[in-house]
């Protein structure tokens, strides 16, 4: 193929993450250092495919004129450029959306076109790419990873996952010193991110492999949970000790299919009478509190989960930089309608290659967590589940400081 | 007074923060240091009274036998040497128990007292100061404070709370950052620790003063909240921005005295058939679900505010190793019966001195937010309030790290 010259537009899609801003770093910086020597002009667009079709564009390359301002975006949690759900029309089903998006293109004679996301975003990726082969403006189309739920097939993992996977290894080593420090017998329940996959969930437990570390029980969404063993599994907990610390998905579910955390009930209702919707962890607090009767306390991790950025990984961090800068040298290099893939290639000392992969192959498809991570009672992680973990939250990464406060980055 | 000879006795008691280990490490460098050279050897005391009361002691003076375990128990959440909730017996109505507490004294040699805890503790604190005062056993008893709640009189601010501030300023940073990448109009409601007094939801707004980003609205437990008013608060702000945050105590209350967050009714189940008890953000989000019809999410800060010991604030920390050596230092100066509090003599450049006060003075008293601190119409706090905290969560202390994961310091 040969090397198209042009301008670029990088977009960020889906869910923030701590990491996602890092990896508009490395293609801001790729495109700097003209890895590949065929860009102009780096646009980014706002809150996603959203913001490029109403033209919301902005020169990145104009506004990223210092290295201290790069810096401090590769440590700014949540999209930078702002984010969005759409998902674009099937094919044939709506041209003229298409043919709006080519002409804005023409228009800024955009030739390269990043995005950098999860799943539906990659539906994006995979899309555009379909779409522009088969009409008249020749393109390079590419998707650059980004979930913290590492769920994406064809990849080891996902950038952003590692520094979500060390905010909860770290705040579940702090979780147990706290419920530690009192004798009468307690649950405590953390309920992690991940609908589908329970790599998030299973990041609670690398300290197993650490320092001895980790929650008595993890429940992953790749097995049906059953109440009944659930709570055999509790009382031999608390038979050993007194401060049981329990993890679990926020996806987890009934044989019948049903989430755990799926509570709306007729009849039930606040304060203000409204209906309850409860989570994962508070359902299980109440089951507990019901069945075993001892002090039960339930934490969701919530948000800060995906946004902490003041506990990145360093690991993380760089390699999300890293593949930012991959996928501007690969565009140069004519690679299109792929996804930036991450490939193990050891674990000590562990390394890892970027490789570009079809990304119509990656859309639309979901990454469990391996049956070799889950233990046979499916209530806990194997140790080859920590060891494959263990590399991805390496490093600590706090970022800026300004007067006790983060420094973050944020486009007027 | 003159000077006693003898050994010493510490403990921990109620909450666990993330400096309340500082503190002891405080003590530890006081005894150590010998600074007033009237302590031989340093007890601590498992799981505060509750563990003195078994003899369940550790000889602290030959543990700490290096700067390092010092300066990793510094960095280590919770409560190391375990805690309680023990309420001693009111004077005169069991005479047993203090004698049976005496009697332990008597045969460890101990002269010295230190409880390091928020406001049962001082309870304690004054109990055992009132009870040896009229009984023929000459000892030091001083109350050392630890509170993330802030609420202690006497003291300009207490040990713990600085570091619970700063993780609560910094993470409302992060979810504002988070909330701000998608367009649609959306609600997202904190809530804070603070069932009487409002000093932590108010550290959610810190940022005014340094980088003008902070919550749309705060709710302080020391106003009436009334739920119009705070629907009309909500609409305001969605008409100025779309993505509006608001930080809520958990102990705020409408005017008829119930707490928002009291959603135990009759008929409301759960899954499993189990009453509810709604959080206070999980109502609030309910209630503007119901009223506005926009997207809501409520996150509770939970466990986290008070041990996330990885994001520390170095004010915070270093405050509390000086409280635990002004506490030995003042206990060898014949200074009994009190608790060592703060007194601020400025605030550019901020300068604290310590000064011990009569710990019957502050025990079972509460100390709420200055009225001066929160705003006319009850929906956010001041300028003077901010001023007033930011000294409080200067400094980033983020602890060691090991492989990854922090590096604690537990007793075997």
């Amino acid at each position: 193929m040969k090397q198209l010259f042009g301008n670029a537009v990088v977009g960020q899609s889906g869910g923030p993450t701590a990491a996602i801003n890092a990896t508009l770093a490395g293609v801001i910086r790729g495109v700097q250092a003209q890895l590949g020597g065929c860009i102009g002009t780096l646009y980014g667009m706002r809150n996603g495919v959203e913001g490029l079709m109403q033209e919301k564009l902005i020169d990145l390359s104009a506004y990223f004129d210092s290295e201290e301002k790069l810096s401090r975006l590769e440590h700014t949690p949540a999209a930078a450029l702002g984010s969005c759900r759409k998902k674009l029309p099937k094919m044939g089903e709506n041209d003229a959306f298409y043919e709006d998006m080519i002409a804005i293109f023409r228009k800024y004679n955009i030739r390269y076109f990043f995005y950098i996301g999860g799943n539906d975003s990659m539906d994006t990726v995979a899309k555009l790419s379909a779409y522009t082969k088969d009409h008249d403006y020749e393109m390079v189309i590419l998707g650059v990873p980004k979930t913290i739920d590492n769920d994406l097939v064809g990849t080891d993992h996902t950038p952003g996952f590692g520094s979500a996977a060390k905010y909860i290894a770290v705040t579940t080593q702090e979780i147990i010193r706290d419920c530690a420090v009192y004798q009468i017998p307690a649950v405590t329940i953390i309920e992690i991110m991940g609908r589908d996959a329970g790599w998030l969930t299973a990041a609670s437990a690398i300290g197993r492999v650490v320092n001895g570390i980790e929650p008595d029980l993890v429940y992953l969404p790749e097995r049906i949970f059953d109440l009944q063993r659930f709570f055999a599994d509790v009382r031999a907990a608390l038979a050993k000790h007194p401060n049981v610390v329990i993890a679990v998905s926020e996806g987890i579910r009934f044989a019948d299919g049903h989430y755990v955390g799926e509570g709306t009930q007729t009849g039930t209702t606040d304060a203000f009478g409204h209906a309850y919707l409860a989570g994962t962890g508070k359902a299980l607090e109440l089951a507990v509190k019901a069945e075993i009767g001892c002090k039960v306390r339930s934490i969701e991790l919530n948000l800060p989960q995906r946004c902490a950025a003041h506990l990145a990984s360093g690991t993380d961090l760089w390699e999300s930089v890293r593949t930012g800068c991959t996928a501007v040298k690969a565009a140069c290099e004519g690679v299109t309608r792929c996804m930036i893939t991450a490939q193990r290639v050891s674990d000590e000392p562990y390394t890892i290659e970027f490789e570009p992969k079809d990304v119509s192959e990656i859309a639309n498809k979901i990454r469990y967590v391996d049956d070799a991570f889950i233990n046979m009672d499916s209530n806990h992680v194997t140790d080859a589940c920590c060891h494959y973990l263990l590399p991805l939250i390496q490093g600590e990464e706090h970022g800026y400081y300004e007067n006790g406060l983060p420094n973050h980055l944020i486009f007027d």
